[in-house]
């Protein structure tokens, strides 16, 4: 019988991250004060990060030592499987080989964990005793969690109000974790009192969530802030997956010609793709690498590329990104880990670049591809990875009406365990597709004043 | 760095499931036919199981070979992980080497799938089209489900009212595989409108739901019976679990003194233990086994040893069990899993003659133990899981006291995501032990009126 799952040992997991930068032929331009508009140092970011998570964050080392600590820690869940998946293949009637690298085995149920060990411990190494952070969904608040439990440091998140009641599952399982979840937008904070002073029934939002959180750890110089994804530092400690799957496809005695994975800020994509991206950088190799979002939060493939603020309210340096605007406010899809208005740094310069590509899927064409690979793999993915499966089903569909066989990989970054009550409203008939209007997107990015680069 | 996890290939997922009935000194007495009291055949039990598991069911064939399809299926999840479990050892500052099987990695989430697969397995090879069960907290059914969808048949499940209002997440899984799920009890049978002639509002019972899941099944000859506990052939299938520990054992190194699972009809416990007591068997090993069960159900610790009815209404055959008598109502624990008044045959006779032991926790305790591991290992277990880990606790304690390394291995038989209120509750103080008077099993034990057995 075939091996459906590869699976790796231990001292297979990767000793060091790849850092994508040492092999970009463009490299992503400076981040610019929010006030001045000058490029800014590493040093302007020491208020809220240690320096360790700073230097990864500016550096163009091409591999960066994975410190044995956090290798430890990792062996929790690493190396994860990577599966063929032989059954959607039959499902499908493809003659494409489809694979997909498993991240929800860990704790916390997704890829998130392999960036918040390291950044909690490299905190921790700088005596910081505090985290704080925000959360949509709560997927990242629960892996920050996670990883301060283990290292023995407080954590706190603020975790978007509409979350905060809809999804209390996560809420209870940061609790569980031991840290402190509080409903943004709270009293404790400038940010927060003064949305609720014009609005006491603030729904929240994720641009709110992380106003209230960069607050706290500007006060407080044993407090420090924690990202999920988007900045380099956070897509440098996802390439463990990547470099995983390079040893696990070589194992399978094969090699993907597609590889596909959900793009919220960046972190999930990065984390499959940049450890096979070196081999079109190294070795001349073609692979196409397709991220896919929301449709209705279509930043890659509908939004610009120019200078913009990472959060809402415009307190954190402005990124050269491919961006909605700030100011967007993305529709309730149930895929919460996506509804982010901008791209990280790296992945909008390789996309400016055209080094990879970008397609949108509306909400219910997610579901239907999430509910085919549940029936047909049995493990039913959280609504995120949900937006992989639908580029992987049209790659497929494509190799069975060209008749040739390509060979797929794609991101099964989470599961769905905390996510069912968005099943059950796709089979109610509830979901809507949540299409998104040119005139919606002219009207966010018509109120940017942030500084344009020239195409 | 010591490996955390000791993983096997695919190609080491046992061959055999291992039966314990070839090597037991004493047989189980013969199930007695409800009405007649008389010994029954395996003929009896045709109009709900297909022939294949009725052979297993009685076979004492010490190897029973597991068929490559179902193989094959077991590779969706399986081999499951071994962990040592240092960071316990190191909160409880103990002597003991601890390690665990984690079985929460099957899409379930759970160890129930082992056996939820070659029961529908084998129910399709005998042309069967549907199977119904019932479902307690939600675990069962969703393995039922998961096995039923990977192998094209129908499934239906009776739930347990308060579960199916309470749980609404489980029941979202299920119609996620494709399975039909009954608020238990219904109208569509005699035993549901019985109940709710009665009582419109009844909150259900694990004991109606299986007359329910019964009148069904005997009523179509294409529709069979399935049960996620108990039975011999279930307990078997489950083998596959302490046979990749082993071998698991082995590689490390290392051979358990003590292993600890929770029971609740006894599959979880025999699946780990009764391929380490062919050992005792065998090899005159000492190796000590201990079921953990809940204060408020303790059949084992409290119950009697004598011929009970496996349902609440009376319809199945008498069994030799230790039974707290099928009329006891267990207290509504969280631990759905272990809220049943039997033990199965098999494990009933192994603690009559003093091969295996049992302890008793109560339900806070179990809370403590559970959430003492999720702090320490990071994995938050289900809280039938707690049960094992609060006797692990305890063996682990001992030797510290004593100042002698014990190696114990017990079963993280599953996660804790769909019981994320329960962890809730717990923190917020609601949580009661759930002790249980002597009165109280008195009670229920004076109405027996099935026949005993001599001791």
């Amino acid at each position: 019988m075939a091996n459906k799952k590869i699976t790796l040992q231990e001292n297979e997991i990767p000793t060091h991250w790849y850092n994508i930068l040492a092999d970009m032929p463009n490299k992503p331009l400076p981040p610019l004060h929010p006030g001045t508009k000058e490029p800014i140092g590493p040093e302007a970011l020491a208020p809220l990060f240690p320096m360790e998570l700073i230097k990864q964050e500016v550096s163009t080392e091409k591999w960066i030592a994975i410190p044995d600590e956090v290798r430890e820690l990792y062996k929790i869940w690493r190396p994860t499987p990577l599966y063929r998946a032989y059954n959607l293949e039959k499902v499908l009637g493809t003659p494409a080989k489809i694979y997909y690298k498993y991240e929800g085995v860990s704790p916390a149920g997704s890829h998130k964990p392999n960036t918040a060990i390291p950044q909690a411990y490299y905190n921790k190494m700088q005596g910081v005793k505090r985290i704080v952070t925000e959360t949509g969904a709560g997927q990242w608040g629960s892996a920050l969690s996670f990883a301060c439990n283990l290292l023995d440091m407080k954590c706190e998140v603020f975790m978007v109000k509409v979350s905060y009641d809809g999804k209390p599952y996560r809420k209870m399982m940061m609790n569980t974790w031991g840290a402190k979840v509080y409903s943004s937008p709270t009293t404790q904070t400038e940010a927060g009192r003064k949305i609720l002073a014009e609005d006491p029934n603030s729904p929240g939002s994720l641009g709110i969530a992380i106003s209230e959180a960069i607050e706290i750890a500007a006060q407080d110089e044993n407090t420090k802030y924690a990202l999920g994804s988007v900045l380099n530092h956070v897509l440098l400690h996802q390439t463990v997956v990547g470099q995983e799957a390079v040893l696990q496809m070589e194992k399978a005695g094969d090699f993907p010609d597609i590889i596909i994975a959900p793009f919220g800020g960046g972190s999930n994509f990065a984390g499959l793709t940049f450890p096979f991206l070196r081999f079109n950088f190294e070795k001349g190799k073609k692979i196409r690498c397709i991220a896919s979002e929301p449709a209705s939060c279509p930043k890659l493939t509908r939004g610009v590329f120019r200078y913009d603020f990472g959060d809402s309210v415009g307190m954190t340096p402005l990124l050269p990104m491919f961006t909605l605007g700030h100011n967007f406010v993305p529709q309730a899809i149930h895929a919460g880990g996506l509804r982010y208005h901008g791209a990280g740094v790296i992945v909008s310069q390789l996309l400016k670049d055209k080094l990879i590509e970008a397609r949108a899927h509306h909400q219910l064409e997610t579901f239907d591809a999430a509910v085919l690979f549940a029936k047909a793999e049995g493990i039913i993915p959280a609504p995120e990875a949900g937006h992989g499966i639908a580029t992987v089903i049209q790659e497929a569909k494509r190799c069975k009406e060209e008749g040739i066989s390509k060979t797929i990989l794609f991101n099964l970054c989470g599961h769905g365990h905390f996510d069912m009550q968005a099943y059950d409203d796709y089979f109610a008939g509830k979901l809507t597709r949540h299409d998104l209007s040119d005139a919606d997107i002219q009207a966010s990015l018509a109120k940017l004043t942030t500084p344009t680069i020239p195409q």
